[in-house]
């Protein structure tokens, strides 16, 4: 095989075979593709696409390339729910217990971050002595045992995956919907998910601008998963403000366990009861959404999704005190709080921003191995549609000395007004259930 | 200016500014934009193109890269032809002697070759002492006595495109006609060129597959050439079989000298008229093509042409006998015919299949340093629409002990029959004065 051919394929929008594929990724990580021939495909993949098969394939390829966790001594089934990344989402830290709280398994390996805040693992650190590194045979005793494990992911999973993102990131190929999914879905496979729920964010705060293209990257994962042995679900949900109204460690921790006493920012919680309702079902433990979602509100408003969560703090080593005594997080020395400068409603509160105020104030990562604080963060007050005075509180910042001006600044530039209410999309756009008939689009769709 | 959101822009389709080219090749040349970058860039060109103005800010940067020649001490007008490349094509040995007769300069500077065959200095090395190395200031004095110099290409001209070249050829990123448009004439324009004649070659032995293509090419190089102040005209030709008769070095220049004689196989003899009479109308010494055709042909029946020739191989201190001598030339030890397997009219005589058959036997180089025998090569005698019989001659070869099997079967190869007089395609497709105003055409279609 030769890979000038295969890219000058690709550049005429030829498809590729599987072993063309394997060619490709085999050849990039023993290194004998360099990248500059690697890239030059990325981008006639960018612009010319694969077919379902040819993205199946890559993501066959990229697990391959690596471990896959095998949790066959679990006991029941394991799901995974797993976001394409958004502002103030904090719905692993609740699910994991919700669900595990309704009788499935949630063996969660998580990373950190290098977005506006850390990720799900930085998070679990605002709780003192948390430890989110188990040796392999502690957490999968402890799935057993309590239903849920929150770890750090331990060894590469998929490392062509990151072979291939490092390089999509340098050379403006990110943007394909086929290599986005091959990458979701490979990770999720990798990490041993048997259940997938993936929850697609769309709007200006997420990487899929478009309804559109969600849909497309929710059926190139569907159909993926579905080659690969996998029931994948998903749901499109819009990410255009903030998740709830926590940005940050200690914040988010804190409203996570708020949602868990059934106190959570509407918003959040919908979501949460969406995903969770979708798990359930492909789990099969109910027979369809809405008893899925009053199987989640009753754990929640009987405290057995708070228990289970307490549950697991003790099993990690954590402080679970946290939970009645919010004091006990890392706290910052100053609640700065940003005033209105306008009279009227919320047009936008943009949740990209708002973010950007999080990392300045250092809830950021500014490379891999940089510190976050994680006591900083920002709590906004007023959301879309909401009815704000000129000097009422918008948001407060979480600060210690760090980015406060420029971060008032960033809340300042978030928010936009309008005189009449405006008009607010939907929070869950779409819902595709694994178990449901596909109604065949064409391959093409995922292009 | 960032390098990611330059590819991302040409990725969505958009125009690049000049100072983004120029930060683009500026930045390759210098090392500070990897190749990865580049050939992702590269692709997307491909894929999206670039308009005349982008095609022209990249020539311009090209060119700004290396050495630019000045033939400002040369008296009267330099042309210049340049062929995009095929086989048996003789033309510049022919064209600089017979332009330089007819009272116009030929400043040339050659490269050699890594094709099937060398290129026009290897082929002038077939004359015996024939000196292709000359410092500028005898190259430049010879021009002003004689009218007519051919050289070796020394120094680097256009490095970026050198650069770009080698990365587009490991990338699949040649087919692009704008980076091929910039390619050809910043070359030109480095090489001191002011009146040019592109030959654009079109068929099976050509880069450019179709009429359309190489039109698209012809206006891209033409508009470039413009917008740089220099005057292009272009024709098109076919190269579906050799140019000629005679493919190799030996071969090559005798067969242009019994062209200049008036003796050359009509093929050739016509392309030389068509391409001298335009570079003569382009250098303002007749006014039209017919005129221009009538004073290269007096020069070749009244041996000007030929004795201008003499003089180039005389100031070069080559052995000039050859021109009556062509035993002087370096001839190979075997000299072997190859038959026609049967009677019909030949439908194709392939290119190609032909300039692998002189590759073989030695007369191309395997790498850049490589030797070639310049006694080796094909002589055809029949080409498309020739009646042939069965086991009579279709080609010799001009052999040494190399290659000598493998040559017969490509010559066999080469060679398709038909029962009637196939339908033959005119030699020239195509000819486009600088002179002549353009009908605008989209900007589009040179995309």
């Amino acid at each position: 095989m030769d890979i000038i051919q295969i890219i000058d394929k690709k550049r005429q929008g030829l498809p590729h075979s599987p072993e063309e594929i394997r060619y490709l990724v085999q050849g990039a990580m023993a290194g004998t593709i360099p990248d500059y021939q690697l890239s030059a495909w990325l981008m006639a993949v960018c612009l010319k696409g694969l077919d379902l098969e040819e993205t199946t394939a890559l993501t066959q390829c990229y697990v391959e390339s690596g471990q896959v966790l095998d949790f066959s001594e679990v006991q029941g089934i394991i799901v995974d729910k797993h976001s394409t990344g958004g502002v103030g989402d904090k719905t692993t830290l609740i699910l994991a217990p919700l669900l595990a709280s309704c009788g499935v398994n949630v063996a969660k390996l998580s990373g950190r971050g290098l977005g506006y805040t850390g990720g799900t693992v930085d998070k679990l650190e605002a709780i003192p002595q948390f430890n989110v590194s188990l040796p392999t045979e502690q957490f999968l005793c402890q799935v057993n045992s309590i239903g849920v494990a929150l770890c750090s992911q331990t060894g590469e999973l998929a490392p062509a995956d990151g072979l291939f993102y490092a390089l999509r990131d340098v050379t403006a190929t990110v943007a394909s919907i086929p290599l986005i999914a091959a990458s979701v879905v490979s990770k999720k496979i990798a990490a041993g998910a048997q259940v997938i729920t993936l929850d697609i964010k769309v709007g200006e705060g997420a990487f899929m601008k478009t309804l559109d293209e969600a849909k497309s990257l929710a059926l190139a994962c569907r159909e993926v998963g579905k080659r690969l042995g996998r029931s994948i679900s998903t749901v499109i949900s819009r990410m255009d403000q903030p998740l709830g109204n926590a940005i940050g460690h200690t914040v988010e921790v804190i409203e996570s366990i708020e949602t868990l006493k059934g106190r959570g920012p509407k918003d959040l919680q919908d979501l949460c009861l969406v995903l969770g309702a979708v798990a359930l079902v492909d789990a099969g433990t109910v027979p369809n959404l809405e008893a899925g979602k009053a199987d989640l509100m009753e754990s929640i408003t009987s405290g057995r999704a708070l228990e289970k969560f307490r549950a697991l703090i003790q099993a990690q080593g954590g402080d679970s005190q946290v939970l009645d005594d919010y004091s006990r997080f890392p706290h910052p020395q100053h609640y700065i709080e940003v005033k209105s400068p306008a009279s009227g409603y919320i047009e936008h509160c943009h949740a990209l921003k708002i973010a950007q105020a999080a990392k300045v104030l250092g809830a950021g990562r500014l490379s891999k191995s940089a510190p976050i604080d994680l006591s900083v963060g920002v709590v906004v007050s007023a959301k879309q549609g909401d009815a704000v005075q000129k000097g009422q509180t918008l948001a407060t910042l979480w600060a210690n000395e760090m980015g406060v001006e420029e971060a008032k600044k960033l809340i300042q530039e978030a928010y936009t007004y309008s005189e009449r209410p405006p008009i607010i999309l939907p929070l869950v756009e779409d819902i595709f259930l694994a178990t449901e008939p596909v109604t065949k689009p064409s391959i093409k769709a995922c292009i």
